[in-house]
């Protein structure tokens, strides 16, 4: 197809595709001489997977170009998480290296790998985000929630095995990893919102219910269940 | 206490405390006429919730600020929310309000919340973004990830409970409200860092390990159990 009809398909502006494929975020059409380059259904997908990624998951262009070039460079590699578990947090990890507080926290993270079971190598950024996350967590003296590490971990495992089973089966490789991506990202964002809507549900039950309607509580607060 | 102590109580240099004092992020110490301002431990409290959401939480300063204030102004409402989940989208739903996709998506959320038990008001922010979330999935043909949603929803609501239950018990209204965005804002992190370990795992089983070593692996792949 050519420039136009990629544009109807996916509701990309066509100066935005053009600007795509100048970044080298989009792939460049097949040439043939004398006609316009033709694009065929992989560029579809790309170009859906950077709308998911800019619009739903709200990641910078930069952040996106580099996921992308990532995908193209490792077609075969697991997806590639650097770029996006970066952005979780503001985490200064540097001065924490070496300390007696980050040996011990590194070696509570491995004990949870291997209770659950998961190999996690030495140098993955989120090991080393992980391991920032339980000094500082000590260091503000908000270690209550270290206690549930096993918990979220679970949960983050079954969610991850359900979004690997969501993906589509007959996918080829290379359309694979490019939903393996999306699934991450747009997950995340599922994810994060219905924490709020739980939290919300949850906090009614300790705090009372603001601007909420109370009269149609009927089950016990949160708090007193467990 | 003066402010030195409470710089070295909390590890907040003293610059940045009178910054705070200016901003209004931290309130006011107890003034007598011809001695220093003294500090007590709801300063040192203020001090180690903006300490977290800065450097934990990767909130930028305007967002604390405004959190802050949501929490003086209204001791005894549920947690706001309203900044925290803002930054999680990039979403821009107005163009979608009131299309016949965003009616569907709409009644398909409160089907959710009435499956959950959830109530949840109608302008809520999150409410809103579940709905635009649901409408550009949709859109960009990636419907399969809301066949989860459910489960999405229960895994939230158990972590919601979970965190709301390793909150201190003994603490009084307005420090159980800074517990409760404390514990909102760095159980997002812990759960988005353990969500990137989970998908290394998971992903290991269906893409192959990359540069991990394979020879330790003897579970089934991930995605052969469901």
């Amino acid at each position: 197809m050519r420039i136009a009809e990629l544009s109807r398909r996916t509701g990309v502006p066509v100066p935005t595709i053009k600007y795509y494929l100048r970044e080298r975020i989009l792939p460049p059409g097949r040439e043939t001489t004398g006609v316009a380059p033709r694009y065929g259904p992989a560029h579809v997908r790309r170009l859906n997977l950077v709308r998911a990624l800019v619009d739903v998951g709200g990641l910078p262009m930069a952040t996106v170009r580099d996921l992308v070039a990532d995908l193209d460079s490792r077609r075969t590699a697991p997806p590639p998480l650097r770029d996006v578990s970066a952005r979780t947090t503001a985490l200064d990890q540097r001065e924490h290296r070496e300390t007696g507080l980050w040996r011990e926290a590194s070696a509570e993270a491995d004990a949870l790998f291997h209770r659950r079971g998961w190999r996690i190598r030495e140098n993955h950024p989120a090991r080393q985000q992980l391991i920032g996350l339980v000094v500082h967590l000590r260091q503000l003296g908000q270690a209550n929630l270290l206690g549930l590490l096993d918990e979220y971990a679970a949960s983050a495992e079954h969610l991850a095995t359900a979004e690997m089973r969501a993906m589509p089966a007959e996918s080829d490789a290379s359309s694979a990893l490019e939903d393996a991506v999306l699934n991450m990202v747009l997950g995340d964002v599922i994810s994060s919102t219905l924490r709020r809507l739980a939290q919300e549900h949850v906090s009614v039950g300790r705090f009372g219910a603001g601007g909420v309607d109370h009269r149609s509580v009927d089950r016990e607060p949160a708090s007193e269940t467990g």
